[in-house]
């Protein structure tokens, strides 16, 4: 696969609407051909990139009243970007002219009380709100599924993209929770400031997506999830707005900020957000590790993330994920560490992991001076940001390309990753008729766990791509099930997982969220059929 | 005042039925007195140790059935020690004869199906249930001061005393939530493993009550809180149990465990929990700096707390507080730091952080081979222990001697610590009618913030010291909301912190928890007057 595109790039980027990012940047016909030939059973020629002049997306049901028609578009292009968010399943559909019920309106608010007065007019007239950030969910999060509500709301949240206030010397901002990374980053960057939050969807989502999903970002050790970021939330419900201290900690009952932390959406509009920063680095060193047994790499990935080395980057890639990102050409599994610091020169202690691996049976060298890792880290650091793009171009050969990720303790590690690679791999042959391969890459690891994240390829059943992905998606959650890894590390649940959610939380924390739902939005509005019902 | 008591240890150690720890360790009426003479207005002579045979407990309001008979006290020393928990004005109510309400049964379940039982009882016959772990509680948590209950029943969990299972390639043990802190490393111990959860009242102190008050630690940086410590809980709730999977992290949904964790009893009783260990440090450094200038030194605390230093203690102590534990003696303020770790000599992070401290006109060195700040350190360690036992000597001899702490961004801080000095000071002389001082230390420091704990000592008003204490907490309460700085940032909010948690609580949350409270303890019978009504 190539790492390059061959579109050049307009002067005013689009958005795919039925894709991953950036218009420009899918892989044209030819790219997705020469993919497509390297997995056997794919179509011959790519399925048309689809339009929105072709979609019927119907009337509106409803008109907003004048007061708040301003703030919202009925356009057919606008609501088709809104159908849907963009996992495997998302693309599937589009392509095959089926997208997810588009919704009738897409509403822009600008401020906070025009997020309170559109949920007013929502609850009064029974139109269900899905919150939308970046629109980059993969699963199901963005869109209705239901037929309990008079029309479909999908509230926009970008132009709500500002960094308010910037506490210097504190390392805090006060930042709207529809500002994309690149702003976000941008914005703060005059300030010497970084929040460094870096998903994969990075140029494609929002604070407030990331909040309300607990998203996973950069760092690969300790403060892996945007959750302990949070300094204070405001958060717009049906039942009034929700405001938190500033604090650096507290030990005030539950944490009121932990509750809207992962709500996706049902319990409240997050509108802003006071984060915690760090100072840009300026010392950072990285280096990659070939392991011939994965076994072994596991071995050195646990007794690293049990050290107080705390690399920022520790991704392990087993041999199909390291030769798919060009990590490695010779079957071995690839360690990529990365080390940064604002204040210290971070080479000692990327030396010691180094060491540390290669007590473990590793391979290689601190990448510095050009020497072994460099180029391994550089290609899995081009290939992390293509990915979403080159499986769309498989999607478009007619490839099932899906992704999912979880996390267990340490003890069930090893046989986790070794069923899924066995049972989904079997599904996926058996449910394609052709070959499908399952690779593997751990994204973040933590003393007592780590969090596997799996991809799987196989040639689709033309026009019939959705229920096979249905299929695996069931195989895949049981798999996890029975495992006891949780349904989602950093994916969130939405729509696609809650069979798997339903079955890992607990019965008593099922109750009590539903009765915060009921208490914050007693019409039942917010993002139906997410979480709780 | 003396680091040392003037008791023999018994064969058999007593628990202080009135105050803190162990009825051995309590100054003898000497020291009462010697401690009395450093401050102007106290009694001549400490007031007598109350007995619990001048009690009048009356007879409990219910009798237990058979079944569960045999896990039920009605004596009256075992209500007694079960009336209130250790706060200052617990203290002065017991010395009075007037303590809170005595509890007609307590209850010493061995298992969870007889914490089961025991709610299931309660619940038909009207009974309160308020859990209790050690007791040390400093906020009215354990405590009953409702009237809508038929009576009440003490929970008392120390029976489920055991570490259940060890994880030692993952570092994580299942344990009892009645496991008290010293008993927990006992068996931790063998292991090689350690929870280095350590907070003042770690000998007194359960696992169960440290997670449902959100407890603060050993860790004066980084995970400060016992939240960041938990895998997963178990909790009996009237609805049912609840179990969270054993996960290092998940991004499915809000957290079921940070619901439960702070929720002090009023969804429902923790019976065990996973929690994550640490491999025992053997690499140890410490040092104390002297500083001249409290503004300097928090400057310097700042600018530490912001570098990836990550002391494991880092505790600052204006001048009063210095000098009250000894640490020192010309009036400075002294900067406590210590390094730790399993894997690593810590020297070299020692000495920067010392380089650091002294260009913020830190004065001192590292403490190895006895330099400068080594007997500062032993001082605080020592003085930090016996502090408990000393406030109840001064409140024999009619002394206020309050505690509380709170937690506030660096922009607050120093015109937070100057109000509290200010405001409290002056309430508390005039109160007293008698000199007052007010000491600050830093618990623990974040980069966006810092934890000033404070300490306040007058005489009292003979007789009335409770109302003077409830008139001084509503002080600093009001002092503490002014500068939005957090109700607690360990100790919990009880009974005695409800004012300010109103206040603090974002209404939206507190009508999904109330909502919560009613879904899992529809009978409200657990923990009532806490957290919500």
């Amino acid at each position: 696969m190539s790492g390059t595109t061959t579109q050049s790039v307009p002067t005013v980027p689009l958005r795919s609407w039925w894709g991953w990012g950036w218009e420009h940047a899918h892989p044209d016909d030819a790219e997705c051909e020469a993919m497509g030939a390297l997995l056997p059973g794919t179509l011959a020629r790519p399925l048309p990139v689809p339009r929105v002049a072709d979609l019927d997306v119907g009337v509106p049901a409803v008109r907003p009243p004048a007061s708040l028609a301003p703030l919202i578009s009925a356009d057919p292009p606008d609501r088709a970007a809104h159908a849907m968010g963009k996992a495997y399943r998302d693309v599937a559909r589009a392509l095959r002219g089926r997208p997810g019920r588009v919704p009738d309106l897409v509403a822009y608010p600008t401020d906070e009380r025009e997020v309170g007065d559109l949920l007013d007019w929502a609850g009064t007239h029974r139109v269900a709100v899905v919150p939308f950030g970046g629109g980059s969910s993969v699963v199901g999060g963005v869109e209705y599924r239901g037929d309990r509500h008079r029309a479909v709301l999908s509230l926009d949240l970008t132009r709500m993209n500002r960094v308010l206030e910037v506490d210097s010397e504190g390392r805090a901002a006060r930042i709207q929770a529809g500002t994309l990374g690149p702003s976000l980053e941008d914005q703060l960057r005059p300030h010497g400031l970084t929040l460094r939050h870096f998903p994969q969807s990075f140029e494609f989502s929002t604070l407030g997506g990331w909040l309300a999903t607990r998203a996973g970002g950069h760092y690969a050790t300790g403060r892996t999830h945007i959750d302990d970021f949070v300094q204070a939330l405001r958060v717009v419900t049906p039942a009034g707005t929700s405001e938190s201290w500033r604090l650096p900690a507290s030990g005030a009952g539950p944490s009121p900020d932990r509750m809207f932390l992962g709500s996706e959406g049902v319990l409240g509009i997050i509108t802003e957000a006071w984060v915690r920063l760090q100072a840009r680095p300026v010392h950072k060193a990285s280096a990659a590790l070939a392991f011939e047994d994965f076994g072994a790499a596991l071995g050195a990935v646990r007794a690293l993330a049990q050290t107080d080395l705390a690399p920022a980057n520790c991704r392990l890639l087993d041999s199909g994920e390291a030769a798919l990102s060009g990590a490695s050409r010779d079957g071995s599994a690839v360690l990529v560490l990365g080390f940064e610091s604002a204040d210290a020169p971070v080479d000692a202690r990327l030396a010691s992991a180094v060491d540390l691996a290669r007590s473990h049976g590793g391979r290689g060298a601190p990448s510095e001076g050009g020497a072994p890792g460099d180029g391994a880290v550089r290609a899995w650091r081009s290939a992390f940001l293509r990915m979403p793009y080159l499986r769309d171009g498989l999607a478009r050969m007619g490839a099932v390309a899906e992704t999912f990720e979880t996390a267990a303790t340490w003890d069930r590690v090893p046989a986790l990753i070794e069923d899924v690679r066995r049972t989904v791999g079997e599904a996926a042959r058996k449910i394609s008729g052709h070959p499908a391969t399952v690779n593997c890459r751990l994204t973040h690891v933590y003393p007592d766990g780590a969090a596997p994240y799996f991809t799987v390829l196989a040639a689709g059943r033309p026009g019939d791509e959705v229920a096979f992905w249905d299929e695996l998606k069931a195989v895949a959650g049981e798999v996890l099930h029975r495992h006891r890894a949780t349904i989602t590390h950093h994916h969130a649940v939405g729509r696609d997982h809650r069979p798997g959610y339903d079955l890992q939380r607990p019965e008593p924390f099922a109750l009590a969220l539903t009765a915060a739902k009921r208490a914050l939005d007693p019409r039942g509005i917010l993002n139906p059929g997410v979480l709780v019902d």
